[in-house]
């Protein structure tokens, strides 16, 4: 992947797309100054150098072309490498319609800014040393961040994070790294300048380390995503209106003819901060339609991913004894403690209360429902939030949130386990060194302090513009 | 209409809704700093006291809630009266997530600040003397300004326009009003205080500004509006289809049946920066069908408020000498300077060109396409522009683009005539009085000298939230 030129100057419009009070374009580089000196004049009618105004400082004023007034404007100066990019940085805070912000862009492109590609603000920025390359893609984990959950763990990464941690002791290890290398030059001499004992207790401290980052991936990927909750049950139990029910809209195709919902369908909800991705899927049931049993097989794929299954049944279906043999068939081949069973009584409002409670209670986290009339849908939510708490929510301890990181962080453990290997039965130093080596890659993925043209590429073009 | 308080402190996301690189949130109001300090800290972690930093400056730092960050922004401030709303100011730039926005905004109303009103922030403006009410409007028409025609004459009169002009005749002729009241007290003794030439001479210039405000509205709602087209002609010549190769899309019903376009469409395009507003009607017939009948009354009205009628017509269906009775009829009772007439000639593709150029050469401005082919389409469309330039456009010159300051002039011109009137046939004093304080209200509604709750409710109620 080919990255833009780092020399020339860029602008984009960092606000939001659409008319609003106002918007912000930004422009970075080193024309910066002298392009907006040439283009603004003061209220009074006098030019400005903002190479020589103080930096943090705001300026109102004209964009004047050809003599005539583009838009009335406030010009905020960061000056290099105390800006967002390291760059010469001004904001232009310009009355908000979409004519005026075009107008202005076009005017910057025509005195020879370049239009930003995505990303390219904090590309630069990254590339400039202002930022490591997860504080980079945390930015734009934060400007996507829909919930709570989301935007904790990306503020909390943009501050640093476990970067920092990993930075350090990988800086330990590079420095191992090189006595072996020294070795390796003193090959016949046989000399030992890396001290085994050392070595492996800072591999082992690095490995306790990404190991638990390792861990905290799963509970990240929640905050990020949304706790994954798969919707089983019966054909024609309610399983689409209970989506509809929790998401107040309709969306899956409510019906009466059994076995309607046939793909699975994804929706995303947001109770007391926390995400939830609700699966609906089709119904579990021995069935010679092809397309149906299609859709059997993906709610076992899925119920082997979720966090929370809510098994949904119709009393006038399932009596107790069934359901759970039906809960037993469901949950096959699943670790049991890595997963929190809701059962949804449903069209309770056709039953005796009392009579299904003393016939239900038994079976796990037992919820009394019509999805239908919406009742009890609140206590329903309120025991899905109760249950992600303490599957997503860590307190304030480091998490991994994006799969590239837990991808690197899984090449690095097991590059980290051949050292330790290694160091245990005595490898020759030049297969130790490797391993090394390719343990140091990993890790120097993570914060960017290794990286091909082809990641950056990668990571920066799922940004938005402007950012 | 209920104004909203004016004391307390207001608070609104300035940017465009939606996700963007980053957000700016506007606070104004005399807790505007108090509550940011309290907010805000530096990424050092240490407070600011914002009432004492230095006016336009920018801070880099987190708002905090209980100890955690809720986002790291840039906070710009503006310290009163030298502000937007002359109030003090803040401008918050966060992080562009949705999330953040509202996490931010709902942080400030628990400290007490409050959601704006829209254009509550132009209204303070305006209350504070920031601004008279003819400027306030041009904000909201430089946000809505869709094209290069509107953005130049709200920007006109955003830095002041016709306002100072009238600010100044009208604060001469309170002067003479003044005196003349002072004649009403001394009544009995017959003293004249306002020298009756003087007066007549103020309000005859007074009444030439007026008049030429006035008549720059025609051009001025053009600016603001678009330039007025009629595309006319009989049933069935292609009308619906011309209106959608200008614009390029399907939007008329286009049919084989004469007749099919009963109602009138307006459809808007902009062509070399000038807005034209085109209106497609029935065709003009001799018809017993009464809702075509409706049409064609319909065409005959819109002529008479078009600024260009273009006339379409098929060859096949009249020769030169019926097109030329086809415009007569067309323009009856119309004012030929007030408007320019293209010609049309359709189905050009279907004749020989050399034989339509000799056939219909005489008729005004013809041109000769295929609306179905899209041929010559460009050429009517530059002498669309061509025909707009000199009615739309009108130099540097104060042009009146609001319809409620057409109307208060209109009431102060007919206001001043009667004062006129009332000078040249030596009306007694207090009647003069009045005609003159009936001037000078409407003069003083068009800038906000005089103003009603009603008044500024109807214009700031337009605005959108954050400005």
């Amino acid at each position: 992947m080919h990255l833009p030129n780092r020399t020339d100057t860029i602008c984009a419009l960092a606000t939001a797309p659409g008319m609003g009070a106002l918007a912000v374009i930004r422009i970075s580089g080193k024309e910066t100054f002298p392009t907006l000196s040439r283009l603004f004049i003061t209220m009074k009618g006098k030019s400005k150098d903002f190479g020589a105004v103080r930096p943090y400082s705001i300026h109102y004023g004209q964009i004047m072309e050809d003599g005539k007034v583009v838009d009335e404007v406030l010009i905020s100066i960061f000056k290099n490498p105390h800006s967002f990019t390291g760059e010469d940085v001004a904001e232009i805070s310009c009355h908000g319609s979409v004519f005026i912000q075009q107008a202005i862009l076009q005017l910057l492109q025509r005195n020879g800014i370049r239009m930003a590609e995505a990303g390219e603000f904090t590309l630069r920025a990254f590339l400039n040393g202002k930022m490591d390359l997860s504080q980079a893609e945390a930015v734009a984990d934060l400007i996507s961040a829909q919930h709570a959950g989301a935007h904790k763990a990306a503020l909390q990464q943009l501050r640093g994070g476990y970067s920092s941690t990993i930075r350090d002791l990988r800086t330990r290890l590079v420095d191992f790294a090189s006595l072996i290398e020294l070795e390796l030059d003193f090959a016949e001499e046989d000399v030992e300048f890396a001290n085994r004992d050392k070595l492996l207790e800072l591999v082992q401290e690095l490995q306790r380390e990404v190991k638990k980052l390792q861990e905290s991936f799963a509970s990240g990927n929640v905050m990020k995503n949304g706790v994954p909750v798969l919707i089983a049950g019966k054909p024609n139990v309610g399983k689409s209106t209970l989506l509809n029910a929790l998401l107040n809209e309709e969306r899956a195709i409510v019906s009466d003819i059994a076995g309607t919902t046939r793909d699975v369908i994804e929706d995303h909800l947001v109770i007391d901060g926390i995400r939830f991705r609700f699966m609906d899927t089709a119904g579990i049931r021995h069935t010679d339609d092809t397309i149906e049993k299609i859709g059997v097989e993906r709610t076992l794929q899925h119920a082997a991913k979720a966090s929370i299954i809510i098994y949904l049944c119709d009393p006038a279906q399932s009596d107790a004894i069934a359901l759970k043999k039906e809960w037993n068939d469901l949950l096959q081949g699943i670790d049991p403690s890595a997963v929190m069973c809701i059962t949804v009584i449903n069209k309770s409002d056709r039953f005796d209360y009392d009579q299904l409670l003393k016939e239900y209670r038994e079976l796990p986290n037992a919820v009394f429902i019509s999805a239908k009339e919406g009742r009890n849908i609140d206590e329903l939510k309120a025991k899905l939030a109760g249950a992600a708490i303490g599957r997503g929510e860590q307190g304030d301890q480091s998490i991994v949130t994006s799969a590239r990181h837990a991808e690197s962080l899984h090449l690095a453990a097991s590059a980290l386990q051949k050292v330790i290997d290694g160091i245990h039965h005595q490898l020759v130093t030049d297969l130790l060194a490797l391993e090394l080596k390719d343990a140091i890659y990993h890790l120097g993925n993570i914060t960017g302090e290794v990286y091909t043209d082809d990641l950056l590429g990668n990571i920066f073009s799922k940004f938005c513009i402007g950012k």
